[in-house]
């Protein structure tokens, strides 16, 4: 940091405005409020990377390369006149992440990431996401891992170290409250200060403490009137006086609007910047409306950054990550993360059947993850049946040829667009194929039994919606009807795939099938590790991060979702976008997800924390380190696998606390611990250490977290429902864990 | 109709005005201007039909049913509570019939359509269609026969006195000028008197005096100001007149505006009546604006209709017509009436060729017919494959498959609606299947030859478009490009069959295919029929009565087509649609089709009176029986069948008139005829009668039907352009046929 700073106090004042001012991707000619960004060296030196910064050669300072994103490296695959391809991996979706409840397993997922991110000359990848999932209807849920912020902030830290261990950096984001796509350049989250630190902040304040992330990316809405870029309150005295932060801060791109602000908030880095922000910069140093102590203060963490970049230390990077070997990886986390939603009478995993018949388009073009900068530019992607397949199966050639054929027309009818054109105007995806009854019948009687893929995606700009997203279309309804009826009248099994970055109506159909596999966007390996717990080759033991509603009128936030729109004071904005004012007030307080419907006796069709194995397993011996609470108490439980296959548990432990003084959720979930790989029989003893921060709520009028004395229960259940041991301890007397 | 004058005389006011207002069929609940129409017996008499006439059982005078359409009966099907069907025959569309250019045949098919409606218990068929095909994008040419008059009146009156053999009437429609859809309500076609007479008008002047049609339909449109049914000119003065019309005027269904109007014009029946328009005649009577004499005279003409009826003369009818002998009728014309547009090196007919590919979606679900109240309900539809099967051929498996899949999905999805539903809201045709090519490379390498058939629906309600309709879709052109580089690429011909009710752009893509036939819509046994012609079974003899131009723009009426709007006057019109006073001027004159297109030397793809056959024909001898015209001509020709196999030929006789007085077109069809079927080497003589009408044209400031002194030329074509043999002759001396 003395470095940086001498550095800094040796450049001029426009080299630190062009620091701060960050280049962005080629955009084409696009209508713009705020002019084209400037483009600078990124082009050449990595395509399709979103942005840069300057770079300073007379100072040794080198640009530096910040890509795209959380489900992997986004680049572009191909470049002008070179024979080689820079293909990345796409891993399974942050959902997918979160659901395998492993911090180990998901910290290898970050190191491989990281290596891509450092092999590729990639300084800083634009990730993890790690926003709360307020309502199913977000489109970038996918990119997020949980609606609750502990899992949210032990998932992220474990990607974070992981990528980190590289020696490249990360870009946690959205900060903060960026949980819709809707007018998400210029909504209004308004947020009481509880909710906000138990619920939006929490996360961050995690990875922040326990990962250090590199970088922080602010988010594009205004959170309680003020764009978060812009707010001094949450960039610098709850980000870096509070947490300790000591990164750097960068904008989304083309987020905010008060250049001159975010410089005062200790957003450091615009990305990208604009001839109008830099001169916005310029003038207010003239002016003496911004004090060159401040630009300074921003250039410093920016070189800061520098400093510890590849770049700067002239890393000879190969261009040749071990995809093959990464591939393997993200199969194993695929299908670690996938959840077993229904399985009667053991239709999993498949013993007898060796002819399955596929139904759904998406059987047959299965989607490794979401769109917009979480998509990636991979090689490949295993479909289902071509898992199947690959796993030994036979599958119903006929349907192949008639769903290879529809979707072949409807592709060859929606040529694939550019990013931006895509972003502005996203293809829809083919509506599922209805098949002549006749056929379906045929089906079950020449195949042993079938599999139905419903799949879904979703991405950043457009939040999903209620007809035909969250609900099935008709067409998927009528198929599920009439593969089940055929299929049951022949005695033979119905399997469910659901292929989703999110949340769908499960309540209405589920009853219709045999089993329901959540195998979420699984990343390129998709179809084999499906495969690959269909077959038993892994016992499912991914766990629901996320609540599935029974109808998603049952949602407290839906009332509240996607928030109002000042129509009338619409201007034009981003990408030549249509820019609404709007607001969304955060009427549910901390009562998101779990919380409110375990709080409010609603019933979820899948609650959180849910996921069938195929084996058993036995909760016993619970203790605590002790019956009172004395700044830190430790929790063992004896996990024994009963069933007759290997496989692993992932208890969470939740714990009620007392509310005398504030309102408080039924539980909240305070730690996890997932088992290894138990044999049938085997036993394994989990430990779970509790600190007084999390036994803390956060007390409004104190502006402090409080630990309430009296009687705490602690739950370790197997979910957020289905609780199998309780324990209690007390706390004699409150504590002010953090003013 | 002395026996009508008196039963007249016994009715009361009410019975009267109950007559005049007819009955429709059940429409549900609309909202339509002026109420809904009364509904009578027609629904319990005969399911479906369009409506009937108020019984007087009083007077002897039962209900009599009138019902569609031109193409064969429009009847409900099925019946509630009843086992028995009532399929009617769907038979070639009109533009079909015409392209036979065999007037014996027509009358034949009249016959047998007229059987079915005497044989379902109803007394007028609501048609034929007549209006003249003013420009390609009008939605009901397919109901109607031709460009040009004489043809038009020709087939009409084989039709009529085809279908009135049966002691049934027929209504010719739409009278007059209702040559487009859009705004059909409100739109006012501002014709010249000389068009109006030689063109318009001069259709329904041939099948009046030379058939008699019992009813004549006004139209929905507005004539140079006036609603055609509020016309007393064009249906008391031209119609009755000049003409010598005995029968019956009715509107078109909800037509018209001025109930008290159309009675002093002599629109007779109101069809469909409302409470309004009964009311409105009651107070015009009481008024005294409207003459009893008048009401008289209409009721009058009713109940000397109701006299001839089947219905009065209590005809006990069958319910059982001979559908199967009508089928065999039905495939016998629909052959007769294609027309062979293309076919290098004798890609037709098929020879050695067993296994056929059938590509594009109407091969798989061909169309027999246009939509609206120009469709018949029918039992079945042969489509292409089926037909191609019958006839013996093998036909690709796998594309079956896929076609099949493809069509399923899309009609699971735009499921049947109502009648009314598909008026309001018409169902779009699935778009053409694009498929891979690897799979179309496959079918280049296993089948003997190609077979795309392009489809095309329209019908009344809305006109058809340029883009993806006159012209091809993309998908369409693609599939053509690639079926043809594969075949061809493996020696394999390749076979478009147009599936269309009218014009479509073929010049663009004709030269990448080595044959192309128009099947039009063949009415219910299609694929059979194409089959034939395809085989050689028949041998085409069809030729286009209407012109295929190289591109739309092409067309003179594109300009003036579909007129100009007056969309600030818009009001709510019939069956809640938007009514927009509307004007379209007919600038070209008589310059419509062909005579625009020879006169000013546009060259078409495919001219008027064009079509190929499997032989050639010789003409020879033409002579004239006097070099001068005195009253009459005969011209004989010798046509020799010069090729191979059996063939009949269709020659056209046009005349060049002289210009000395008025600009005319350079020629102009007078006669034709169609010899038998010539076995090689066999010669037939043709004889052909002109008269002095024939040489006439409408002299505006006369206003009178002259023939101009002068030389005339005598051209003998095997189309318009191409003219075998020529002859002169003279007429000394004006002659001013009527005045």
């Amino acid at each position: 940091y003395t470095k940086a700073k001498e550095l800094v106090s040796k450049m001029t004042l426009d080299e630190k405005i062009n620091l701060v001012v960050g280049m962005g991707m080629k955009m084409g000619a696009m209508n713009m409020p705020g002019g084209a960004p400037n483009v600078g060296q990124t082009m050449d030196k990595v395509p399709g990377a979103a942005g840069t910064t300057f770079a300073l050669p007379q100072l040794g300072l080198p640009t530096t390369v910040v890509a795209d994103g959380p489900a992997g490296l986004r680049i572009e695959p191909k470049r002008v006149n070179d024979a080689n391809t820079y293909y990345a991996t796409a891993w399974p979706v942050a959902t997918l992440l979160a659901s395998t409840w492993d911090v180990k397993l998901v910290e290898q997922v970050g190191k491989a990431m990281g290596n891509e991110v450092k092999e590729y000359g990639v300084d800083v990848i634009l990730g993890p996401g790690m926003n709360i999932m307020r309502n199913p209807l977000g489109a970038r849920n996918f990119e997020y891992y949980s609606e609750d912020p502990l899992v949210t902030g032990k998932i992220a830290t474990a990607m974070v170290n992981g990528i980190q261990w590289n020696g490249v950096g990360t870009s946690v984001k959205h900060f903060a409250v960026n949980n819709q796509e809707t007018n998400r350049n210029s909504v209004d989250a308004i947020v009481s200060e509880r909710a906000l630190r138990e619920i939006y902040l929490r996360g961050f304040e995690l990875v922040v403490k326990e990962a250090k992330p590199w970088t922080v990316m602010s988010s594009y809405n205004l959170l309680n009137g003020t764009y978060t870029s812009q707010s001094y309150d949450l960039l610098t005295t709850v980000l870096r006086k509070d947490w300790g932060f000591k990164g750097m801060v960068m904008t989304d791109w083309f987020g905010g609007k008060d250049a001159v602000a975010q410089m005062k908030a200790g957003n450091d880095l615009l990305m990208p910047g604009t001839p109008q922000k830099r001169k916005a910069i310029t003038d207010a140093i003239n002016n003496k409306t911004l004090d060159v102590k401040v630009l300074d203060e921003n250039a410093t963490r920016i070189v800061a950054y520098i400093l510890e970049t590849p770049a700067f230390k002239k890393y000879a990077f190969s261009n040749k990550p071990d995809l093959k070997q990464h591939a393997v990886l993200a199969r194993e986390a695929a299908a670690n993360g996938m959840v077993l939603l229904k399985n009667n009478n053991t239709a999993l995993p498949i013993i007898a059947a060796k002819n399955i018949a596929a139904f759904g388009n998406t059987s047959y073009d299965f989607i490794s993850g979401g769109t917009g900068s979480g998509d990636v530019n991979e090689e490949y992607t295993i479909s289902l049946v071509e898992g199947l397949q690959n796993a030994g199966y036979t599958v119903d050639a006929e349907l192949k040829t008639i769903y290879s054929a529809y979707l072949y027309d409807y592709k060859a009818k929606h040529p694939k667009k550019s990013f931006i054109e895509e972003f502005v105007n996203p293809t829809p995806n083919a509506s599922e194929l209805l098949l002549n009854n006749a056929i379906i019948s045929s089906k079950a009687a020449s195949s042993d039994m079938a599999v139905i893929t419903i799949g879904r995606n979703a991405g950043e700009g457009k939040d999903r919606v209620v007809l035909n997203d969250f609900n099935l279309s008709k067409a998927e309804q009528q198929l599920i009807d009439e593969v089940s009826t055929a299929f049951h009248a022949k005695g033979k099994k119905v399997v469910v795939i659901i292929n989703a970055g999110g949340v769908i109506e499960v309540a209405s159909w589920r009853d219709k099938v045999d089993a329901v596999l959540l195998a979420w966007q699984p990343g390129l390996e998709a179809g084999n590790a499906v495969a690959d717990v269909l077959s038993g080759k892994v016992n499912p033991s991914g766990k629901l991060a996320v609540t599935f509603p029974v109808k998603y009128e049952d949602e407290i936030t839906a009332k509240n979702f996607p928030g109002k729109e000042f129509k009338e004071k619409a201007v034009t904005g981003f990408m030549g976008q249509k820019e609404i004012p709007a607001e969304v007030t955060h009427e549910e307080g901390v009562y998101v997800g779990y919380r409110y419907y375990n709080t409010f006796n609603v019933k979820p069709a899948y609650e959180f924390g849910y996921g069938l194995s195929y084996t058993n397993f036995d909760y016993k011996n619970v203790k605590l380190s002790s019956s009172t609470f004395k700044g830190k108490l430790v929790i063992t439980l004896e996990v024994t696998n009963t069933g007759t296959v290997a496989g692993k548990e992932v208890v969470q432990l939740y714990i009620a606390a007392p509310t005398n003084k504030l309102d408080k959720p039924n539980e909240e979930l305070k730690a996890f611990a997932k088992t290894d790989l138990l044999q049938p029989g085997q036993t394994q003893t989990l430990q779970f250490v509790i600190d007084a921060k999390l036994l803390a709520s956060f007390h409004t009028a104190a502006s402090a977290w409080v630990a309430d004395a009296g009687t705490y229960t602690v739950k370790l259940g197997t979910s957020s429902l289905a609780i199998k041991q309780t324990a209690t301890f007390t706390l004699a007397k409150e504590i002010l864990v953090e003013k």
